[in-house]
């Protein structure tokens, strides 16, 4: 198990950015969204993406300088085209734009088209909590997942974000609508293990713990069974009608890899400007009382909210320096054009 | 099973309401309420559902006569206090002044506190998308389940809505956030036979099929695991919030029965502000196209988008009458004080 320390990361991943062809303001901040990701334990979309992001701009998959544009306004509504251009900073002015207008309208929605992977959804909700506001945020993606009761990929795993702030630390749910990741199936066939439940069909149609079962028929299993398969048509449709962009039916065709020319919703309230920040930090705080303050099933085991133990892992790696996997922080050096001086 | 005529199944509701101290309009537009939702084959919260609710409005949980008070206005923002009147009725109302100000706004926000039980959520989303507007909604309940990692009921089950007009029929989800509900559990034990999938844990801690054990332990488990349990409290939360009204904490203080005193939130677009209905009824015709395309895991079977099933059962009971238990039927004859007069 590597280390490294935060700014290091940030430092390196900007420099490959730059490599590809981006911009130094660009590379740094895209570069700042993969490092934090890294730092908050989400490696599948830190580090560990920035090889195949390096890959899809040197393809011009992703158009490094292009920036969105407006298409319409109505009230607290904005359509905005994303051009294709990189989704972090797509994504980010997306967010500080219904930042913007929640708290001129109370709620300020940015639908999002035609932009490219936004990586850890979560990022966005984290900043908005930040700034003291409620945030809502979902993307659909190309198809990857078999639809309840089909056998092949028509649905996109389209990952929903949700925050609320709180001062002790925010509530941030970031979840993709399949029950595993092809990541996590991939990290614990390598270490020779089961998933902890069933996360997919067997090319025989049974239930599987098996990673590599589930890899070989493709077959994931939407979280919850008929259930997530339903949310994630939901969000793929409302991203794509709000934004006059793409569904997954249509991203599909498109097929420049993973998310280009995805749909996505950004969704602001100013608790200040609905009732007060005070019952809004009454009622987070209850609920995290009554949450942590569940019988655990094991005794020691931790009853948490979400996004409790993305800020004990931040706290952790900001002071004794970021896990990396030591393979790809080579490769990531390497399209940096060497490790950081020192 | 037995088949009721769905004009006599709405008069009958209706007339038990109107004993039970609900005046004629309200008794009856909260009737037609419960009996679509039995026609749609949601039979819980249907004709099921109508001695539970007589029994609230006897014991004065449910005000039968309070109507909704606008507490405050922002924008296309609405909040207001349910006052405990019937959950449809409020819910009712808050969704049409959604979609009102959704008219006005491009989208429409009403957070509604203090109400009661909605009944079937759906409903909501399909008054919505029947006048073609797209709606989520989702209310916060009492706790019913524990989060994930502990023992004791924490989580309410909040079901969320979401719905997206289509010329064919609507896309409309109505799901709790549980995997299977008490009276799914219930039902299944009843015929002796064992859940599809497993639905929560055994007093051993033990995942189970079987509704028995499950109903013993209290232990249901959230949709798709630790996903359910995080994406309850996060719709918890955000509806408490906005509404300023009580989140499941709370609600479980109040302890007069099922969601009273509860929160909710209805947000409404109207496609026409934002694009197009025509772009929202490709991208819904597409996906439905792509969704229903799938190569099913049997031969014969239907790979659905959420909605399209319930609309058959509606055409269905409106054709050969509304499927009904028969104890509950004979119930519900005697709270209206016998049968109908042919």
């Amino acid at each position: 198990m590597n280390r490294v320390p935060y700014q290091e990361l940030e430092d390196t991943i900007a420099r490959a950015f730059v490599k590809a062809g981006m911009s130094e303001t660009k590379a740094r901040t895209s570069a700042r969204f993969h490092a934090e990701a890294s730092c908050d334990g989400v490696y599948s979309h830190g580090l560990n993406r920035v090889p195949r992001f390096v890959d899809y701009l040197l393809k011009g998959w992703v158009e490094p300088e292009a920036e969105p544009v407006l298409v319409r306004q109505i009230g607290p509504i904005e359509v905005l085209d994303g051009q294709r251009g990189p989704g972090i900073l797509n994504a980010l002015h997306a967010t500080d734009r219904a930042l913007e207008l929640a708290a001129d309208h109370g709620v300020g929605i940015v639908a999002l088209r035609n932009t490219t992977h936004w990586m850890r959804g979560g990022a966005f909700g984290w900043r908005a909590a930040d700034r003291g506001k409620v945030m809502i945020a979902w993307t659909n993606t190309e198809s990857c997942m078999p639809a309840w009761g089909g056998t092949d990929t028509r649905l996109g795993n389209n990952p929903l974000v949700m925050a609320v702030p709180r001062a002790e630390g925010h509530v941030v749910l970031d979840m993709a609508m399949s029950q595993y990741s092809y990541g996590k199936l991939q990290t614990t066939r390598l270490r020779g293990a089961q998933l902890p439940y069933a996360g997919g069909f067997d090319s025989d149609g049974t239930l599987t713990t098996d990673p590599g079962a589930i890899e070989a028929s493709r077959r994931i299993l939407p979280t919850g069974f008929w259930k997530g398969s339903g949310l994630t048509i939901l969000l793929d449709v409302l991203a794509a009608a709000l934004s006059e962009g793409s569904a997954t039916h249509q991203i599909d065709k498109i097929d420049r890899g993973s998310c280009t020319g995805c749909s996505q919703i950004f969704l602001a309230f100013d608790p200040e400007r609905l009732g007060s920040a005070e019952h809004l930090q009454d009622i987070v705080d209850g609920m995290a009382g009554y949450v942590n303050g569940s019988t655990p099933t094991e005794p020691g085991r931790k009853v948490t909210y979400p996004g409790q133990n993305t800020l004990t892992t931040r706290l952790e790696h900001r002071k004794n320096g970021v896990i990396v996997d030591a393979e790809i922080w080579q490769e990531v050096q390497a399209l940096a054009g060497g490790p950081q001086a020192v």
